[in-house]
């Protein structure tokens, strides 16, 4: 997908809503559990009830690899039935991969090319040549961890080298890089006070942020610095919208927690 | 597997080789592509062949990744047949991963329960809490990205903090992490000169070392600086050895392969 359709799409929804589909079996409501394959039985009624109000779903591959081959087929299911029914949702395979240059060919393969996904998350520590890889495929997105939402973030990410914390040196460095175009940023919302010093470096790139809700970021303060004309970001909740009901009806209970969030983005994005 | 019955195995064979079984269709003999596995298939052979001479394999996820369902299932036809066939084996999932803490054990999950590596690799960027629920499954290893083998290494790994380079901060803090004990690191051989500055942070730690043969690293260089008592090394090859052929005699080629890096081990723990 091109980053102008995704742009459209966010005006036509009023909403720049990523919903996180991390399937946890101990979380789902239990009358799935009798489905053929309950992940995507959960995630078909998730995605058929939230569509409208997001524009990117957000499947984190750790939730299927432990599920083994049953996962991994759910996972399939799951983007198959994304592409299929609703081609104008941006996708993002929550993989954070990296590795060196041959290596990190493959990883693009496989969520590019074999599942069909639209982007990828990766990690950069390995730097530009486990990077590069997945940027040289044409309208495919790359989305580089920058700065986390969790508490490790602080452990290297802002480790200051010649006057410069580390995330800054990672979004810097790569925009140097070899179709830069194609890369997008992760930044968790717990750090929104950073939000300005990052839009400096990147002022138009698309930023990927996790950690609003259940884990206490700010919609508000994300997009007081983060924001950009054409929006610019794409904020992911996961549990506070998949978990919102464990009953019958939780599709429904997902939908209404989906729709006080897009109202927030619509409010926002009229206000601007 | 516990780290001592991974030296006695080392005492056994006099050997630290570890075999990375990077399967790429591509590579392999042709005749192997009408079997209903050819993935499994070639691994099976090679482990056949060359299990005396090795104490660990390593698959990298990515190359199963790439091949999708088809690949996964190949990918725990090959751990499976390991863990049945050759216990005394040590098993490295090669996958660098790293994400925040929940989702960390989901991954820990996928690897040491459901597939039942022994170990699996992860990145370091997203800090503590992204690897410590790796740390703490027992009798497991957690293998972190510390200087790797490949160009991108001198993008961020080398970048001096407070007088010292990110890699050796990321040596440092991780010893101070819950049940660190099971950690090891990836050590580049294309960086030999830096082991004896390593070894000062981490004595006795596991060094997992890609980078030997088709990357150009020095075997004897690394065990100059690298080596410890107890070995504290593992030696990684994986197309030196693997697609040492192409023909129906692939794997007696990759067991000459494996021998002479078997004999040059065997001299430099005689030296010792």
């Amino acid at each position: 997908m091109k980053t102008t359709n995704l742009i459209s799409e966010i005006r036509k929804k009023n909403s720049f809503l990523c919903i996180g589909l991390d399937v946890d079996l101990d979380k789902i409501p239990q009358h799935l559990l009798k489905e053929e394959d309950p992940i995507f039985a959960f995630n078909k009624e998730i995605i058929d009830a939230t569509h409208s109000l997001a524009v990117a779903y957000k499947p984190n591959t750790a939730f299927y690899e432990a599920y083994g081959l049953k996962g991994w087929k759910a996972l399939e299911k799951t983007i198959n039935y994304l592409n299929e029914n609703y081609p104008e949702i941006f996708t993002i395979a929550d993989a954070k991969r990296g590795d060196i240059g041959n290596t990190s060919t493959m990883y693009a393969k496989a969520f590019f090319e074999d599942l069909g996904f639209d982007s990828v998350t990766v990690a950069p520590y390995m730097g530009q040549d486990s990077v590069e890889p997945f940027l040289s495929f044409e309208d495919k997105h790359t989305i580089m961890l920058a700065l986390t939402s969790n508490k490790g973030a602080f452990d290297f990410q802002v480790k200051v080298s010649e006057g410069k914390e580390l995330y800054k040196s990672v979004l810097e460095t790569s925009t140097h890089w070899k179709n830069s175009e194609n890369l997008m940023y992760v930044v968790g919302a717990t750090k929104a006070e950073y939000f300005a010093e990052i839009r400096k470096i990147v002022p138009s790139s698309f930023l990927l942020v996790p950690g609003v809700g259940a884990q206490g970021g700010s919609l508000s303060e994300v997009c007081k610095y983060g924001i950009t004309k054409d929006i610019g970001l794409l904020i992911n909740s996961s549990r506070g919208i998949i978990y919102a009901s464990q009953d019958t009806n939780f599709a429904q209970a997902a939908k209404s927690k989906a729709l006080e969030l897009q109202l927030e983005m619509k409010a926002i994005i009229n206000d601007l």
